[in-house]
């Protein structure tokens, strides 16, 4: 039956990754997962890491299948022919809702159109749409899209992304923290060892490398620094299967170090969940420094600054590194999400 | 490599069902599972679920081996030949630890015996030993095998039990709720018809059928009743790969009733998740009874008593459907669980 199925249906690579295919066609209550990333970026993977850990905690009996970026235009196809009235379509969360990754974005505009008449949730994410002819372009159509579909809901998962989304789309709007702040890892105990520089080397980054360079000659002198960014460059496909291994092995990356310098809100959260003292720069549109204002700015250890005088830093540093990890608790924040997929 | 090591290490049915069996070889600390249910008690099987989450998410760097009780005597062989130094052995919780299921006391106390060089744990648990000559004779066969391990922690998952487990045992005791109130699960939003009874027919059973029947024509009067129990009697085996079904098929079953009264502690802690109105009667020695004084008087929708007179059932129960189900928040009183997981 299934083989026939995988012909008829065309279930190609991607699309049910991580349940078996039967699944496809059991009568259980399905929720759908569009674009989940197949790219290196640890964060985004961190983040679907969350969203199958939210949906099999809090929705058991529901039947929670992915279907990888690289299979969208087939998975659409698919779904479409399966789909029920009350199963659920989801697209992942992130920071790449807007002009800036259109790879993503076209992606997101498909499946929001082509599930018009059912419920359609973008998990937790930051908009910005540049402030150019063609950033301006690129959010009417994604207006055109979007508002086809009077089934949407869209997250932001920090103020400015709240008013922005509410204020360029139809769309029901809900606010939360980002997934992977729910969670519930606790760090493992390492030894700790140097300073680690997590920092972006795509088109958000506004962090200068002269700034950079002398500020890890500053830190360097009293430890061992290193450079790498929540972007892996030494695989380039990171699959469903590897995705725990690959989240995990940063974790503890960073779990291992006195002390994270980042402009990622990743490599934030990441320090949260390992207890890593970290000082946060920001990126072209604030992803990190909202996060950090609306949800986390009550963390010891943790300090976002905008200050880039050298000789501020230290005191900084000194403080973080001296601060007992203190804990907040964001899990109540997810109830609008729960409530969400409850109805 | 792997039909070798089955043949070598005897990897028998029932071991390590719920991960591939290449784990067992795999250089990632372990945490090993014995006692894990086979046998149809949906609180028990509830438990082993939650315990596998508890880990799972708290702990996703450790590998989660269960075995299940019907392999025990095979599982002790091949862990004893895998184990290393930093691994945890834990046996599973309930409310069998003592003189009245003895299969199981005896299947705990091997297993603490065993491996008397490693961090073992029993999982929150209720203790009860009968006073009886044959209830004290079991009692000092307990202590004499779980005090040859000087690595043992109990959890215990009352009051009554923790000065139990102090008094008799010479091990570590911790203190949580049953491992089921850790779980985050939705419930399922569904239409309410009838009452449930859901009574014990074992030997903790104190409710005299009497009143049983007196009670359900007085409830009978208004509503449909029906009578059932958490033990199934339509299978006679629940494995590994079919907990979760029968685990949220009962979660149902209790979630589509306007009312659950029970004696069995676990359909009270279903009618908490299902947020149904329940009223609990004791059984012989107060697990349900202890349970909800210690950690659930608190919530509004649940109640224990132990009054049996007729007259004063129907305003408890009326004010347990008119009461707005609340919600109390027990993950934190897990801590000290996560605490020696860390460790």
């Amino acid at each position: 039956m299934l083989n026939q199925a995988r012909k008829e249906f065309n279930i190609v690579k991607g699309i049910a990754p991580n349940v078996s295919q039967e699944t496809l066609f059991n009568n259980k209550r399905k929720v759908f997962l569009f674009g989940s990333p197949s790219y290196t970026n640890i964060g985004d993977q961190a983040i679907a890491y969350a969203e199958e850990k939210f949906i099999k905690n809090c929705f058991p009996y529901y039947e929670y299948i992915e279907i990888m970026d690289y299979a969208t235009e087939e998975g659409i196809k698919l779904v479409k022919k399966i789909i029920e009235a009350d199963d659920v379509v989801c697209f992942t969360g992130g920071g790449n809702l807007g002009s800036l990754y259109l790879d993503i974005e076209e992606d997101r505009r498909k499946v929001i159109e082509s599930f018009k008449d059912y419920r359609t949730i973008v998990f937790p994410q930051s908009a910005f749409f540049e402030d150019t002819a063609e950033g301006q372009a690129e959010k009417k159509k994604s207006q055109d899209a979007y508002n086809k579909n009077p089934n949407l809901t869209l997250v932001a998962r920090e103020n400015q992304t709240l008013k922005i989304l509410k204020d360029t789309f139809q769309a029901n709007v809900l606010y939360t923290p980002d997934m992977v702040l729910s969670l519930s890892i606790e760090p493992r105990d390492l030894e700790r060892e140097g300073v680690l520089f997590v920092l972006r080397a795509d088109k958000e980054k506004v962090t200068e490398e002269s700034f950079v360079s002398d500020l890890m000659n500053l830190v360097g002198k009293d430890n061992s620094v290193e450079r790498t960014d929540t972007v892996l460059s030494e695989v380039e496909v990171i699959d469903y299967a590897d995705r725990e291994t690959y989240f995990l092995k940063t974790l503890d990356k960073m779990g291992s170090k006195k002390l994270i310098i980042t402009d990622r809100l990743h490599a934030m959260i990441f320090s949260i969940i390992t207890k890593t003292p970290c000082l946060v720069f920001g990126n072209s549109y604030g992803k990190a420094k909202h996060s950090y204002n609306d949800w986390l700015h009550e963390l010891s250890f943790i300090e976002y600054t905008d200050n880039k005088d050298l000789h501020d830093i230290p005191a900084i540093i000194d403080r973080l590194q001296k601060a007992e990890p203190n804990k907040i608790d964001v899990k109540e924040d997810f109830q609008v999400l729960k409530a969400f997929f409850r109805g």
